[in-house]
């Protein structure tokens, strides 16, 4: 089979990517660790993943490596584990914001460069690529993929040239990349990982025995049974060898940082703890806030899942109002699935969400989501409810209304996509058929990720960088 | 790629199937509705799948089918669906029961016999399978797969040569049939429905336009856009055909039931009505009992996904004690996911399932499960919620102890496998690990059922059909 | 990925199977050497292929089986072959006569009936299949393939009710089928090889070290690293088991013989020896004959490959005129190989052979061919000779005219499909363009079979057995 | 599926690399006539293959592109086909002679630079690419396969962005590349071809319609139904566009030639004519030189297939000896072919290649091979060619010995490896066991090419161009 591929896509948000990597200092194999350890990170990603390993005993620069479209559970066959034999190694799971979903452009990216091998998986976007890769074509560059990481492997790999060790060089390629980022770097000896100034990305540090573990979110960490050990803060780059431990560079940390709250709010498992605050109290304090902000007299409580579910908790139980399940989803849907067409009776909202009848008929029901971006869904799934007998639906929104587009490693969209652009509330209320709606006020931003500070970009208008002049999404397409 | 197929197997209970059928009187085609439903029923069976479609319009007899093993959208391709011409089909998802896990043994079974064509999909277990299939092979039959179906079609085919319709042929045939059948079977020109006389597995009746469809469960009609028209009863016979629409017979309708309680505690969807009780609300009953029943001072009450969190729901309207949630289920577990060994450090249900630590540190949870099979998976399950830091964890089971196997349609095993059996409450507790435990009361079943008599055989060795005497699970494996 | 088939097709003549069986009696797994002796026999079918295998030391009527549709090579991976431990096998090779190209028909057929399981390969056809299969039926018969050795499983499976041997009932039901077969069936713990009476198919006995085999052609017996022992002789049953080594029965031998002449000519592979009598050196004395009573001045004679090769060497060496080479075959074309339109400038002909110039330019060419069925193909490979330059093409086919169908086992197809019915030669000629042509006497033929009795229904239309009353070709496609 | 891909590899020589391009004027979709193309060329490599295309009328630089392992019939999809929609494109097929046969080394190499899109077939090996590597890993390139044609591309980047046209820029790559290589670049406009000074590899240029075509034999021209143009000259540049047709640059072709003979002798399909001399013929002429030189008095005379056949054909008609046929080859052997381990009484020669006993028992045989490397296979086919009874076994080889190994594009491996280096031509009788050996004699090759120049480096240790000082073959496999 060859790899025409084409683009599975749908209505709601999408993270980009997650990262993991693992140095067993003991010589284990690690390739079969890091597979549990990316299924872990499935939900951050599934258009492509891949898994690099080198062994740090064997020749020096002899990487493995074995990639593909799909699911990992689809890709990996206990034959391909069993071939990645490696003791150090990085895996990546992927789905598309820059650059199209190729096959070429599945990571890890395992390179040649001056000093011997080196693989690369980048979560993030960058917000100077189109120059930097100007920049880099004009010296003669060639580009085999559409991937910001191939931009940052030249970087490193032209520091490379002029520095004595891979930190020095990823350090200083780091100096020249704009955006958001969480890298981890396999060399043939060390595992660096690295995380963007402002910290947009999580990325944070675990150990298993004698075996350092780098990954996206501390829910992997829980998978593989490693205990956390601490986030990568934004800015620092920590170098894991087995002469050193873990060493930490902190040359470029600073105060000002710019979380995605979204990760909080939407992205991210709710099990993961990020920069030391809870992905599900965060919910639980969001649902807890539009009860304070928002409230309503109704019969009941319900989340669109799985984001939905903790926020319309917290809303519970602060409003009192009982807690319920309205919805059923179908979890079967895999890469491969055939979607009805338009022309079809069937339709895609209604082939993966059901309703509970008898949870909802008669009530009036507040029904909690985690945001609304073009709000064809929500218009549906509010029909829905009504149809299966709810008497009244009111919809709070755990996020505040999206207003500019995220040039930061999601995709939500351009202003002219966005329902809630240039629309006030009652007009959005309208148009999804709500009986009434309320938002997550901005600032309430705060309480969810515990006061530490975050990106507003897609509410605001204003991010922590300033934008790219030229829309970086999808211009490398090939 | 060949099919020496292996076997997949975890912990929980499985259902063994789901069948779906539908006869477009206006000749659209029909399988990509059929895709759709079997997609609403894969909960019911994903080892293996397929649909069989016949144009009523074109050659008599001339059937079309596509097999394989695998989930639904692993199985089918956009051009398989396109050849499977045809406005009469049926549909099966499979979990082997009995009958080996292998392409030969998927559904829809096709065959000629003297009639023309003819496919049959079931769900179920005959008790006298072993009986009927000496008895055919007495007489010279040969058998090419390890499925009761194959028995089923036999006799279907020996009546078909004396009678004048095929559904009398179905109709005979089911006279000797002992055991527990939902039954889909299309003729040249008809759809046949049938359910056993126990109505141990459940089969609805739906419409969309001018089409009939039939179904395991009514959430496969809500996924198509068809509505509920009515649950076949058991021991009826439907006849689906253009020129009487639906025509029942009820010959072998009787007054004794013998529904299977578990529909409603684990296998159903929740959004499914079966035989006039919502599967949801019956869920919210047994969580309400057991509050009533088991009462315990708690901080906060948890269902172990997915089937457990609607009688933890229950449990907690009916006792004020907060609902939460406490687990994250992996749901991105396919076919092919490679396990980990036992020698890892990886653990099955870890892999799986993670806890939400923010959500149970320091609290006394209660922790609602539908059943506890050999209890190796409540032991881990109680421990993680421990090393997550609840102080207390009390198991509440909504449904009496397993104690004796199942013989009609699920895997309930033997006796001996069964932690419940020889074993007090106390002793069970003392194994999982749990600060107490409660099991739903054998006398609150009549109230998840809505008063519908069901079996109860798994509870109290009695069942409303002489068990076989010859174990017929697996018997025929090959 | 499902199997909806789609039906492979060229135009010219297709054996329908290869059979291969094999018995160690030290107990060493034969399904490797199996897989090698079926890649032998690729040339006999290239639609599906099989293995099945039981273990005599194991628990008695356990069988393991692989089937796919696609060649050798295609269908079974290491780890299928791995998985298939046992020392009793048999295995098959098909290409679609009689029954839909689909995996249902794939062979062997593995069925358990009253004595427990049986395996059985095919080659052949059955003329009273129709009646037999509605003998069945009226009994109450189901059939869940096409392909006529489920028809012959029936029989041996209802004379096992009456026989003491398993060997007993395949000899009984060998009385009742009438048309051509060369069968292998694996019973638990005996080995049984049968030909028809006329022995239309090939089938011969092989012995290594303490193995015995049984193969459609020798040259799978030379494969394996095998030596000959005998042909199976027409209406002959073998019986190996180690009990007895190789027992032989022979209550249905008769002087009257049928076999296929075709085999020599074009279906089997050269270097196999049939019945006593070389294949290679029949096509040798086909091409002298040629040369003998067909005449013609020229520079070169040429094979269309591969079969006319040797007659196109018998042709020189008889005639004087120099051998030579003027096609080259591309012999990359698989299953899935993907064909020209008609609409498309590529063509079908062109893109499988194309022709030397330098070898035939300006020059008088003899192409020999082995048969002409439509004359399609034959107008384009006159065509091309010209096109690159030859001043005449003189053709001549070492085989007589078809004038008829095939009904034991080739696909020959109807009469009026047939270029040469109705036609005389001169007209043929005039239809592909040649400048001469020249068919092999009928009267020729007893030389090229070793004076053994063959069957010329093709060219006669008196076949050692009636034509069956109905078309058996393909009436039970589904 | 993933893509840890193992290396099959046999004993014979291997061809590296066939390249296809065309540029269809009118807008025609090329991606099928490609395919055909390709299909002509896979003699040249099966390990993998590839085709990227590009719509002249459509967005500027959008590339199309398909790759994978396996052989054209397996790799590319109807489906892959009808999207792969563009006018101008190019094809390969690949055997790995350096870099890893790994799907990230299958090309077209297709990628982004200063000017848009670029794609890139080679066929070739550079002498100094490693010292081309470290130059530009030296500027911080990165390199993501182990294939040349990556440097090659790099030089064009480079030169680029100096240049004002693409086919400059490929000009001025080209004085920096020293070694073996035929090209085919695509740009968004254009379609360049290009062939090294020495002209190691053939290209050639073809014409159907309104369509340009460059391929490195003549046979896929045949295939698709093109007219033959002419050669591409060692050193010239041909640049193919709507407005100028094709344009030719020969400012690097010079006097001094170093086509490869093995072309003639092994490599090339014999329908092919390369710079003005049919490979057919060159055979044939070496078969004569061989019965001049090397008499010996026998029955028999014959080849080796493939390649051994003409030159069997050509001492035959020198000699008077009857040419014959003496050997079956099975020509199923694909990708996935499980080969025979050397612990099994089956052996890899054997399962691909049987001896026509009646062809040759009693005789005494001359064989004609092209070639021994090794001597493993010649000595095993000696020995089959005596258990079938032949007399004597007199080998004639229609090269001279090879002593050298090669730098320009085959796999002829070093000296250490190759029989006949420090030993004499007796000696390798005796391990060959033949009754006499002769070797075409070296002074006979310019009859072989018809007189051109040609690199006789394998055989005199004297190549055109100097051999690398360091090995480039597998240096960067990774």
């Amino acid at each position: 089979m060859s790899d025409v591929m084409e683009h599975y896509q749908d209505d709601g948000l999408h993270e980009e990517c997650g990262v993991f990597g693992m140095y067993d200092f003991d010589g284990h194999d690690v390739a079969r660790t890091i597979y549990y350890g990316l299924f872990a990170l499935q939900h951050r990603g599934q258009e492509s993943c891949g898994i690099a390993v080198s062994d740090t005993e064997g020749p020096k620069g002899k990487v493995l490596s074995s990639k593909g479209m799909g699911l990992v559970n689809e890709v990996f066959t206990q034959e391909d584990l069993d071939k990645l034999k490696g003791n150090i190694g990085v895996g990546h799971v992927r789905y598309s914001t820059a650059g199209a979903s190729t096959r070429e452009n599945a990571q890890p990216l395992v390179l040649n460069y001056i000093k011997g091998t080196l693989a690369l998986a980048h979560n993030g976007n960058l917000v100077n690529a189109p120059e930097l890769r100007r920049e880099l074509a004009h010296d003669g560059a060639i580009f085999q993929t559409t991937i910001d990481s191939e931009v940052i492997a030249y970087h490193i790999a032209r520091e490379r040239v002029k520095t004595s060790s891979a930190e020095e060089a990823v350090q200083n390629a780091m100096k020249k990349l704009v955006g958001s980022y969480s890298l981890i770097v396999m060399s043939p000896r060390k595992l660096i990982g690295a995380r963007d100034p402002f910290g947009f990305r999580p990325l944070c540090i675990g150990k298993r025995d004698n075996a350092y573990v780098l990954a996206s979110e501390s829910c992997a960490l829980d998978t593989i049974g490693a205990e956390f050990v601490r986030d990568v803060e934004p800015g620092e780059m920590v170098v894991i060898s087995p002469e050193k431990g873990i060493e930490s560079h902190r040359e470029l940390c600073q105060k000002e940082h710019g979380r995605c709250v979204f990760e909080y709010i939407y992205f991210a498992r709710p099990d993961s703890v990020i920069d030391g605050m809870s992905v599900y109290q965060s919910r639980i304090i969001a649902g807890r806030c539009l009860a304070k902000d928002s409230p309503v007299d109704a019969d009941l409580v319900v989340g669109v899942p799985e984001s939905g579910n903790a926020a319309a908790l917290g809303y519970s139980l602060e409003s009192g109002i009982p807690y319920g399940t309205a919805f059923v989803k179908n979890g079967y849907v895999g890469r491969t699935f055939i979607k009805p067409k338009q022309s079809q009776r069937e339709s895609s909202v209604r082939v993966k969400l059901n309703v509970l009848k008898d949870a909802v008929a008669g009530k009036r029901v507040i029904m909690i989501d985690d945001s609304i971006v073009r709000g064809t869904t929500s218009d549906r799934i509010v029909s829905m409810l009504k149809e299966a007998g709810a008497k009244e639906v009111h919809v709070r929104i755990s996020s505040p209304p999206f207003l500019y587009p995220c040039y930061f490693g999601t995709d939500v969209p351009d202003s002219d996509q966005l329902i809630a652009y240039n629309r006030t509330i009652e007009e959005i209320r309208q148009i999804i058929g709500a009986d009434s709606l309320g938002y997550l006020k901005l600032e309430r931003l705060p309480e969810l990720t515990g006061g530490r500070q975050f990106c507003q970009g897609c509410f605001t208008g204003k991010w922590p960088i300033d934008p790219p002049k030229e829309d970086i999404r999808g211009e490398y397409d090939a």
